[in-house]
């Protein structure tokens, strides 16, 4: 048996073909039927005696005989690419039987999120829902595409670690043979390490935080796209090549998913120019005399500031995408160069956009000493970060890196709710696949 | 600043220019210095006066303005890309300065696996280890290569998993907030799944094994390639696709690391004509013929049936690899299809590829009821696996998949001693980046 995928068939008219797919929906017409098929390329119109079709419905797998026939001209659907076509079917054979849906494959976008999740492995079949996570391959593989014609070298990072890379508590623990390890938070130290190596290097990773909150910003277990690039003249070259790497993911993603876009009732945003770039500081001060809102002390900005600082971009310079540098030092981790203007402050930044930043990165401390002391500053003991500091014993050029949330990226492109629908298989406090049971031991 | 590279020196001779990266060794010669000077894409020979090389010595990163000359006819270096030309610096400046090696980074390859592993972010750095990443890097993407040129859609699978996907106790346990959860031994469930709604799936993920033995065949965590593809004809398309990926991996290789492979000394095995297939059974005869051996009850090829099977490749098929199809049920995941014509016996196989493993695939059992009743049979609550059956009960195509390991593959090209070589940063029972201590709680 030759298959004919669902996209040829607008090739060829006047022959027997054999195709095989889901049944996206039947429509019963008198002594005829008609059944939307489904396969990886496209939808068909299918038509049937009634004795053929059968008790067949949705999500039901078949393979059909027929033969391809143009349709009459008022009866083409112009909306999908084999609209002028249709399959007069003279066989029929079942190859998997579904049981009754919960729900149309249709109304999938009008589900809560609950049920959307709970159904997963159906929901995930809906054309809406595909739509997503092939712009999702899209972002991700252009992330490659990018950095790979810069001449960076990708590279598998860990994501079992001894130590807490980045501070803090909202990490997973494991059970690990006779002892324990953790979940990492982030490949920082591991890229840093191989830019030792390798000068420039990436990774698509995972990352885990087991954060305690459920917002909609916050997954468990997430896609990083992350960077490391050595031998910089500035710190800014690292926004250089943030800037590069977003617009061209703006670019492949309008170009590679027209019809996803379309689907999801989402576009692309224009940036003209450049994106702009503002510290901290001048962030919360141009939010102040816009909202009256007085943040100017606050070591970082809030949900709300992010938000705001977007509206400003888009109104001041028609960009939908904003850099804010010069984070304070408390709040970013040990490693990270402080500015040698003012040391208050480091040569770091977010990129924000939409309201949500999708995008965090900086210079590093690169010299030995420096950050021997600044580990032990935060609090930590140098021999816990021995494998990390070898790296830097041995030398290392002025450097610094980026990592891009791949899913928030998919989110804000598409302008989803919740984070959530932009994971295929989304982890937080209260799911992994089905809804936690508490104290499941 | 104008950078220049390395590799573009020999094409400016007679100019000035500004190069930067470590010394790979100094060689001093009366009142003239020899620096071997490495950045990413090469080696160059630089020459200074003994008063500008200073106690400049190797790893240390320096930056060296000077004028590209060429090299007398009988100083050329064959060996070396730039191996025509050498820099007369005029201006040294160092930019980071490395402590005392302990060891020099060309005997890198002369050091015990231990202590190439304890000083990991420094060995990463030597030729020979980076050459063993450079073809990682090539057979992971031409694994993604080939599938995308098949049609395949590439997604990110979940690490954090609810449930033991393949059975047994070999399974690392996460505290999960309040609850627990585990690291997936494979992508198994998720490939499936994604596969209903995509027909063509694939995926390079993590694969999470608590491994109690020190062998030189494992890893705790390691790079699985998987793919997943509906609508198959037969089985059989299964390791026709997995035989196409194999061969490219190794063109891949040859043609685009031809320098790591020659530093390593290693050689890609042609594949003239089609890999061998043959049942499991019929190996053990073939075994037992060849060596007195009698494995021909046994549930599987053990590690010196494997070596011996591959040996009878090379040696009757001029082939390094081989297919072992027909694993016995019992021995087989309860997805496995078993083979309709000795259900005994399953529609599975493994690649075997210089004597070890790398691949493993099979079809699955795509009918839901008799999906459920293997799960009761392999001793499971169908409820704990009901996202999992959720995919089936709405409808599944014939279907199978496979899965090679990463490092597994990258050892065998390059004969390899430890799997751990082939990993930057490999994970055991004993050790995480540095050795475990144990009850390091």
């Amino acid at each position: 048996m030759i298959r004919t995928l669902i996209k040829e068939t607008s090739q060829k008219i006047g022959e027997q073909v054999t195709v095989e797919g889901r049944i996206a929906s039947r429509r019963d017409h008198g002594s005829i039927v008609f059944f939307d098929l489904r396969d990886r390329t496209g939808i068909l119109q299918v038509v049937l005696q009634t004795a053929l079709a059968g008790d067949l419905k949705e999500e039901d797998i078949i393979l059909i005989e027929g033969m391809v026939k143009a349709r009459p001209a008022k009866m083409e659907n112009a909306e999908i690419e084999t609209g002028k076509v249709e399959l007069e079917a003279s066989k029929v054979e079942l190859i998997s039987k579904s049981q009754d849906l919960p729900f149309a494959l249709k109304d999938t976008p009008e589900l809560s999120l609950p049920v959307l999740l709970d159904y997963r492995p159906l929901t995930l079949r809906a054309e809406q829902i595909k739509a997503i996570f092939k712009v999702e391959e899209g972002v991700i593989d252009e992330f490659r595409k990018t950095l790979k014609s810069l001449d960076f070298f990708e590279f598998q990072a860990p994501a079992i670690v001894p130590t807490a890379t980045e501070g803090g508590s909202e990490i997973f623990k494991i059970n690990y043979y006779e002892s324990s390890a953790f979940l990492a938070q982030s490949p920082q130290f591991y890229k840093q390490i191989m830019m030792g190596a390798f000068e420039r290097v990436f990774t698509v990773a995972k990352a885990y935080r087991a954060e305690p909150s459920v917002t909609t910003r916050h997954l468990s277990e997430y896609v990083t796209l992350d960077g490391e690039m050595g031998f910089i003249n500035s710190w800014t070259d690292l926004m250089d090549t943030c800037e590069t790497i977003i617009k061209n993911i703006f670019k492949r993603v309008e170009l590679a998913c027209e019809s996803e876009l379309k689907l999801l009732d989402a576009v692309i945003p224009k940036i003209e120019k450049d994106i702009p770039r503002i510290k901290m500081r001048e962030a919360q001060q141009i939010i102040l005399e816009r909202t009256g809102r007085d943040n100017t002390k606050e070591p970082d900005l809030t949900p709300e500031d992010e938000k705001e600082i977007c509206q400003w971009a888009k109104e001041t310079h028609n960009s939908e995408a904003v850099f804010i540098t010069h984070y304070p030092t408390k709040k970013r981790p040990f490693y990270t160069m402080p500015d040698p203007e003012n040391p208050e402050y480091t040569l770091s930044f977010d990129i924000l956009y939409r309201g949500l930043e999708i995008t965090t990165g900086g210079q590093r401390i690169n010299d030995y000493s420096q950050l021997v002391e600044n580990v032990k500053k935060w609090g930590n003991r140098p021999e816990d970060f021995e494998f990390y500091l070898q790296a830097f014993k041995y030398g290392m050029p002025e450097e610094g890196g980026f990592a891009f949330g791949a899913e928030r990226i998919v989110k804000q492109i598409l302008g989803l709710e919740n984070l959530r629908e932009a994971s295929a298989f989304p982890r937080d406090m209260s799911r992994i696949d089905g809804r936690i049971a508490t104290n499941n031991e």
